[in-house]
């Protein structure tokens, strides 16, 4: 087995023994040159980013920090650029990678979350709109938007999530989309919130998802319209914040859409296909989630690790491993990570192998997306025990990335509906087993019978 | 039983009836104007409090919310001030309440954090340091920085944690104090961080820890000194955050201490003392930290319950409380809290009853300390996960006091040292228990001869 | 206070505390003579008791070890007869001690709780039968049940739990219940099973559930019929095991009715009015199984000391507490423990304070039943676990203890429906939190508005 | 992908999408037979197994039931016989499955937990024997033992565990084993328990592990002899018991060897070897025992399903399944095993790729020991929880399987010691982490130098 390639430190011998089969030469070299990318120039980069970012309010939403450009020209350069698309499901605007291929990368792009996929045209809530225009955009829409943004020139918005209801049930969205045929303009109204991205001044369009037909049928409702950021009407009302941060310079905005008009061209896919577009847009896209969270938690532990054993973090003459629980802590986000990545690798080679995209492979994305999250906050909550005060600081990134990924216990739903639907479908399986225990249940007997009769001789 | 007392829907009639007896009259109506000043006037202002504290940073740290101003003002009109000092612990400076009296009133207290402790001149930090001053100050000492802090007119800060070391281990502090005979003043140099309040305009005086005689036995190398905050070479380097948050107007800062001069009759209590000072300082405070932080659990509780009822929250035509395990996770959030706040309650009792103070219920305390803000934690994380994405924003409370509370698992020591020191208290039952069990076997050794010899018969 | 009781080291200092003002001296004498009682002849007495209790099918459920006899005879001589029967509510059958008296005492007699509950009369499911008999049976049927067993010379069992169909819901009972006219006698047709008692050759009565009136509102198709054992068509089909353990010489039996007759006055309190009967029946008895369990709970405790201090059963030159996380799960048995006692202690009190029973306990009561169990099967589980496979065979109590509480998940009711029920009345308290929190609204409008004003001037 | 293959219901799409690659069409087909073997031989046979284990207990350990024999030859004559032996490590002894092959029959088998391991001559603890027998027993020894054991005429046992002491430090062992030159025959005195399998009449053999020279270095003390059951001196104690079951016909026994004699012939490799002989016998074993125990929490899973769907179950008018949090448990089941079955298949791929065996695989290893048998246990629980009291009983088999998976948390080993050694490989990767942060802060601090320098101009 070929043991030497650099990804093992990060996924392990075993994932990787897994993968390799799966993983093509160019992969295999990609992953290698996405590893030192993200060694030398991502992470090294997270400070000044941060830098970079104004603190003062007047200026903190009109400007972007200079090193992600820089690092966005790098990574083109590098053959590092839009990895994430990939052939299968993307034609001509795919590239070269599988789902399974991608997804080791995701991980090794969690390492340095706030600059990776960004520089790599790999972040949300681009991809997703990339996603939604190469799959359902027109090519006057895909010339107009779909091309700058994957040259990584603009940055972009997807507005679902309505101020004051409860948005995990999609049925209940307001915002109101409706073609005034005097102008044969859309107009739309509506109040949103936690709108990523909206907040950058490089964001230069909105998908927006509304209400057009409240008399159709329950998933025919929704219509999904191209709104470019700087239309009249389009209102940051202010930036949402996530525990403490505001996420700077994308942010999550709540934004109220009042009276706003587009062409009625700005129409993506047809009336009331809304619901159409948004199932089609949450499959891999949740395992890369997970990955990159997984990432996260992998560099979570590093530092554990790093601090665990550091001789001037000592107390009472001895290092921090050394006192009661913390190595066998350590066992357990090691056994976390390692199972949980295995999980979603398997998610993402089930959805390789189902040309039909995503739909073969729903309850394994459920499954990862119902738990990783929950296991990656408690490896990064253990991280920051160990690191006292400091933990929870800005001088570590373990409380800013556990506040990150606790708000992916919300994202595309709660975890809770996905256990739900796990669990419901699991109970499918009822009538399967029922019968295969019949089958048991009968040939028992028959045994049984047979030995009272041998009793009775 | 009194059963209509305003207490009864905080703590449950169970707890109430428990500590009924213990209860005076004085305390009974002070705990039920105490309930109606938080319901009317604290809780109100919470958000009038926060919009009075500029974003602004140039004005961040040099202005303070005028309401909580007007609310102490109101707190001293009603009997409401300074209640947490009792009597029996503090002689002419004591007040009139036991500690389990007042422990209920803390967690009145919590269910407005941000504002009923410091209206009635009962928040951290200053609580411990009026501790310290009336305990261990001389009369000088009380006479400049008691009396205003007693007054509520300055606030403190106490300086203990230092920067890049460890500092649940009190032996490893470096800051230097040391007598200049010459000038007879005292010099410290130093680097400090987590100093909380001392962002505070009204912060006038620091309570500074450090290590005064280097060769002296190791309890006793430490000194604490009296440095107003206007000394030269004072310098506040920068806020900590907590996920993000900054806590202003007091924060918690980065301090140098550079070659900062006090005349040598700022010490406290005398060289080397430094130990025996912070020993007094941590003991029933930490029940009262407990007991406010179930309070924040009982208002989570409370929030918990509005949105899993509310109609406009409905998904799939249900309210929350009708999906899957959410009456499982309120009931147990109740359980969790009624349990601690009775482990909590009878610890205050212990110490009522030890004229020693705290130290004959340093178990108790411990085991409060060790596991409450874990408790609560988890009850405010349920809350917030029930409340979707706007659990974790600046639109509810909980996020906040997440951080708030996740801070105490570190603040006079990890929960990790509180369990140990709890494990190996319970080691030292074993003579007893092996004694105990020594003369079972005995006995049944006794009794299976007899049976023996029956048999034999 | 009085901390030299000896159940200080069984309950700890702050639980007496709590309880000490509600303990009269009848009862603090009691309870020292119950824990000399246990400590000198329950304990030493349960390896006798084991080896009398014949491992022969055919002899073992036609004997009962004659050491338990023995103990009653003393228990008698010492005071320490029935006590669980408090006066209060069983008027002249009543004994001398609350319902908080009896708790304490509860959990020292589960220190020893295969001996001290049944040498002291107070055992399962006898206890709950005399209780029926004491309150709603007639003078005739007290005259010829209840005095025996309040002797002490036979043993009973409540026959609900039925074959094949879900017992948590009272309402799918089928048994039947019918007057024959003709000769005044009832006949009764039912399969059950977990029978508890039902194989012990003491036992001279069954009290029989089963349905009587199908047609009659819901709660009122239920009757209660005493069935003396020897009745014919009483047949004991087969011991139940839990765990690999039939419990003998009680066990836990399935048992058929078959036209089982008896006189029509074996009626108790009257035609369907078994659902009233149990009611009165599951209140306080709930709370003494909770500390009795605990009292199981901290012999567990005990033992995991005794095991994880022992010299021989060092590894790799170290004692098992000196090994990783050893010392922690002490300390979190002894904190989980502590504060399930306070709960449990807390809920005993108000039920003495409410003359109506245990009706105004109910929140209370429903959280001890509900985690209790799974508390001390943890405590229990870990101790097992230092025991290594010890600790899960017959050479310690630990499995058998461990088995006996897995059984309380289900008893009255499987853990959910508890917490479901204790959840349901968590949203009742949501009318009173939603005024509360209307007024703060109201209030801080004001407050804002005042602000705003000001601004503008 | 081949998801028409009958494993697909068993491991789910993903694992075996993993899998496939490495499957041949050998295993593949085998895999199939051996699937209908479980379910149409094996699971019918289990209440007939049980049925022909005498209850008496002067026959219970004299006699084994007949239905096994019968399974064996039908194994045989479907190629299912001894499938675990891979050629890669035995050789001549061999068979053609790699260890993932055999690692998924191995779950397979675990559904049918009592009856398929010994049906296809696979059991505990005859495959680790016949391991040392293959491995390291001259011609010999194999033609005597080795052979009958695997044409599955004779039983044995492995005897390491001591009376007494602390198991997991096999350093503690003091069974003496000394050569008696005079007769050249080896004198075994010990005093052993735990012994599985030396309760049954096929037993024939006893590999005896004891200390040969107290002497020598710590590793090279102990040997390993082959002791014949009957030897004089070898004397059956008493059967011990897991929970309340004794687990006949084979049973788990305290065993004393009394200055028992066998020839010189019969040590095993050599003086002094018997640590290096256990090395290898616990490697890819572990991992069959991780996958049977997934097998056993899988038909856990299958009888929640059925009886939370059973209408027969309904209280209060719903399935158990409409319940509270009875859908969400089902799903934390789901998750729990699949991710546990990637974990150990992914090992078991490891060792298959490491001619070295097991040795590269340590981790993994130790991650799947270390926290398997947990998973599983909580899996069974939730299941016996979901069943009532019928869940611990005799009537399903779910309390049986409980006990037997909560000996795997001590069998080789407590988890705590597998959390530990796994800590402590995590410990070790601390240089290689710290290296990479530290080229990560170099180019951090050049960036952010860069940065101050613009800022300058």
């Amino acid at each position: 087995m070929d043991n030497s390639h650099p990804v093992v430190p990060y996924i392990g011998q075993a994932a990787w023994a897994f993968v390799l089969p799966h993983f093509s030469d160019y992969a295999k070299k990609t992953l290698a040159t996405l590893i030192q990318f993200v060694e030398e120039e991502c992470l090294p980069a997270e400070k000044l980013f941060h830098a970079q970012v104004s603190t003062d309010p007047a200026k903190r939403w009109k400007q972007y920090p200079q090193v992600i450009e820089d690092l966005k020209a790098k990574a083109k350069q590098r053959g590092l650029w839009q990895l994430w698309m990939n052939k299968a499901q993307y034609g001509e605007h795919g590239g070269r990678l599988s789902n399974l291929e991608y997804s080791v990368m995701a991980e090794v792009m969690g390492h340095a979350i706030r600059i990776a996929p960004e520089a790599t045209n790999s972040s949300a809530p681009d991809t997703g709109n990339m996603e939604v225009l190469a799959r359902y955009g027109n090519k006057e829409q895909q010339a107009k938007w779909l091309k700058p943004l994957m040259e990584g020139k603009i940055r972009s918005s997807f507005a679902m999530t309505e101020y004051g209801i409860a948005s995990s049930d999609a049925t209940n969205i307001r915002t109101s989309i409706v073609l005034d045929e005097k102008t044969n303009e859309i107009v739309i109204n509506g109040h949103k919130w936690w709108i990523s991205g909206a907040g950058d001044p490089r964001n230069k369009i909105h998908l927006v998802m509304g209400k057009s037909d409240p008399k159709a049928s329950k998933y025919k409702q929704q219509s999904i319209v191209l709104v470019p950021s700087d239309t009249p009407g389009v209102k940051l009302v202010r930036p949402m914040q996530v525990f403490g941060y505001d996420d700077a310079p994308e942010g999550h905005f709540e934004v109220i859409y009042e009276n706003v008009r587009v062409p009625a061209s700005n129409l993506i896919l047809g009336w009331g296909r809304g619901f159409e577009i948004i199932q089609g847009r949450l499959g891999p896209g949740r395992l890369h989630h997970c990955m990159r969270s997984l990432g996260i938690a992998s560099r979570a532990l590093d530092l554990a690790l790093l601090r665990a054993t550091d001789e001037r973090k000592s107390t009472f003459g001895k290092r921090l491993f050394e006192h009661g629980a913390v190595v066998r802590e350590l066992a357990e986000s090691r056994i976390s990570i390692d199972q949980a990545r295995l999980l979603v690798l398997a998610a993402a080679l089930v959805v390789d192998q189902h040309p039909e995209r995503a739909k073969g492979a729903l309850r394994e994305i459920g499954m990862a997306k119902a738990f990783v999250p929950t296991v990656v906050n408690t490896v990064i909550d253990r991280a920051m025990q160990l690191h006292g005060a400091e933990g929870i600081s800005q001088d570590t990134p373990l409380a800013a990335l556990w506040a990150q990924v606790r708000t992916l216990r919300y994202a595309d739903g709660p975890d809770e509906v996905h256990l739900d639907q796990l669990g419901r479908t699991e109970l499918k399986r009822v009538d399967a087993v029922r019968a295969k225990y019949a089958g048991v249940q009968k040939r028992e007997d028959e045994l049984m019978k047979g030995e009272k009769a041998k009793a009775k001789l």
